[in-house]
């Protein structure tokens, strides 16, 4: 079992009709709100308005047109402007993961007087940081517990995660109500984006038994609940099982004392969607089966066993091998079953350039470093067998 | 699922040599510190010492002493007085739950003008505390990781159990090798205490698909580690892996969303240690399988079946009051086989006070709204099937 130094200072109010607390929460904090949020889904669904309502006693600035995979420029850098002319006193960012994201990356900028790619590029260490209040949106990213994001910069192809313990939202709204009118396909992605998380904790070379069963339990809450919402979309329980499970995924608790894995299957995916703007949960799901066809071998195979027989229920007493083949097989079939499109082709990816985009990946992702090692060649052929 | 509300600020520390962080975190806090500890076990492991060594440059008052199940008074009343003496800036907790528990009603004492047990009982809401960290040698309560304690007052039989969001940790340090020493009786006592921390959010009325598997891994994890720990002592993964599960026990994560099952066996094993001063664990291990027997029906059934398939590998084909049957047995042998005495009179309880104890658990405990609401007569039939 590893050290580990772990702490999330994060408030989650959690369960139908929360946002009523938000007054009192922000009032707490400051006066002086941006708001971020992104296509105007919060307006479709009332939530925009029922916000303003209950901050009717707040300045309020608004940042809104925040992008999947979003972007440097210019949502970090017109947040970072509005904070500093607007003298913001809290950030509260109502959407999903992406806005998030982007808000955390706001919030650091904002108190830094230089470029605010120093910070996401760790290039300088963020001294100070608006606090932090979010409204979810959706399942998926578990950006709501965390202290990370990710920001692209599509002119590098770049698409950065960072993190800061600064960074963690001081309080975060669930109510599972809001995820009523989340796509088929998000919801897919955002089961995907989920079970990857877990997934890249699980497979790793140190592992606690508790630990191994956190995992387990968070990918069949998962796979049972995201059937669930995707049969009646307004599924409360369904909803709400999915919301709490993803918003676990990132920090943490499914690996404390766990060693390090490296996260591969991220690493490789920040290349898609930097490079081809892709659904970041799509891009991991057609991902994670080729990644491990492409690592199971002997010194991998029993982790394939306990993936299998615990999760997929497959039977223990079937060889070794077969049981990991049809844990990797099972984990397609899954994403297939919930309407992934599971190949590169299918989200406009072809092989034109598989080349670079391994290449990039090889040089920024550190991945000869991950559980276990991938060279420049490795992950074109994961790339390859996506296609 | 129900709504919650849900924060832990505390940071974890977790490891070998963690404790070299010590002087970093404390003088982060303040200098005139309230070194609180028990019989002296931390003297023959040396620990104290070295802590001594890494706070050389504080000013350090000592409260030594503190017992198991912990006294209002003298041990409360004295490190009150301790603190408002000497301005403590920070109390240092050096030992297991009890020295914790007490360092907390200390810290909310501290800082309050009238009679701590006000506070305790509730009768006022607490305002400040004074900051705590704590440096563990013992795993069970998960006191380390919540903000909760439990206080006796030996005058009247009290054993009360008192929650309050100042009283989180703000950092402990969680070093296995610590826990190498701790007795066969004591390292038992331990995991039956956690045990039923989780055993108690497990049988509710409402619980996630999730909180089940986190459940399930918790009691599977914590068997197969103190079997490991009692059979080597000295074997660090098995400590490790026994504290870490411990540590989670009480602070919600095993049971976010769940409705509360209001903590039954607590609520009985509270008079046996406030009229008797027994082991806590062992208190609970003994009432555990009576009151699992007690409360088995026809309404409770499929949860004791699934608790008897998932946690103890019962074969799921047989009739489900025979998994049932057989799950409340594999408890019971269990804990016999960890060395726990199973029966009230071998720890020095008779008949002689049973009644007077159900009726005080009757009217303190508020169990007509446990899980399975229990009356005076109920509890009185579990004490007498404990004897």
């Amino acid at each position: 079992m590893q050290n580990f130094d772990y702490m999330t200072p994060t408030r989650l109010v959690f369960g139908e009709n929360v946002i009523e607390k938000l007054p009192e929460v922000m009032g707490a904090i400051g006066r002086r709100v941006l708001l971020t949020y992104g296509g105007g889904s919060i307006k479709k669904i009332g939530l925009y308005d029922r916000v303003k309502e209950l901050l009717k006693d707040f300045e309020i600035t608004e940042l809104p047109g925040i992008q999947p995979n979003p972007k440097y420029d210019p949502s970090v850098l017109e947040g970072v402007r509005l904070c500093k002319e607007n003298d913001i006193e809290v950030i509260l960012s109502v959407g999903g993961g992406s806005v998030l994201d982007c808000s955390k990356a706001i919030a650091a900028g904002a108190k830094y007087d230089g470029d605010p790619w120093d910070l996401i590029s760790y290039k300088v260490k963020a001294q100070a940081a608006v606090p932090i209040v979010d409204i979810l949106t959706l399942a998926a990213t578990g950006s709501e517990y965390d202290c990370g994001g990710v920001i692209s910069r599509t002119e590098t192809n770049d698409k950065i995660g960072y993190m800061d313990p600064l960074l963690f939202p001081v309080c975060s709204f669930l109510d599972p109500r809001y995820t009523f009118t989340v796509s088929k396909k998000q919801t897919a992605a955002g089961c995907a984006d989920a079970m990857n998380h877990i997934i890249e904790q699980y497979f790793c070379e140190d592992s606690t038994l508790l630990n191994d069963g956190f995992c387990e339990a968070g990918l069949k809450s998962l796979m049972v609940n995201t059937r669930a919402c995707l049969k009646n979309p307004e599924d409360y329980r369904a909803r709400a099982e999915m919301m709490f499970a993803c918003t676990l995924g990132c920090n943490g608790i499914y690996s404390l004392g766990n060693s390090d894995s490296g996260w591969p299957c991220h690493g490789i995916e920040h290349a898609l969607s930097g490079y081809y703007d892709i659904t970041h949960g799509e891009g991991l799901a057609i991902i994670t089966p080729r990644w491990m066809e492409h690592i199971l071998s002997e010194r991998t195979l029993e982790r394939f066993v306990k993936y299998g027989i615990n999760v997929f229920n497959i039977d223990p007493s079937l060889p070794k091998m077969e049981i990991a083949r049809k844990a990797i097989e099972s984990t397609y079939a899954f994403f297939e079953e919930i309407g992934i499109p599971m190949h590169l082709r299918q989200v406009g990816i072809g092989e034109e350039r598989i080349g670079e985009m391994a290449h990039h990946i090889a040089v920024n992702e550190g991945l000869e470093n991950a559980y276990v090692p991938l060279t420049e060649k490795d992950i074109r052929e994961i790339l390859v067998a996506s296609l």
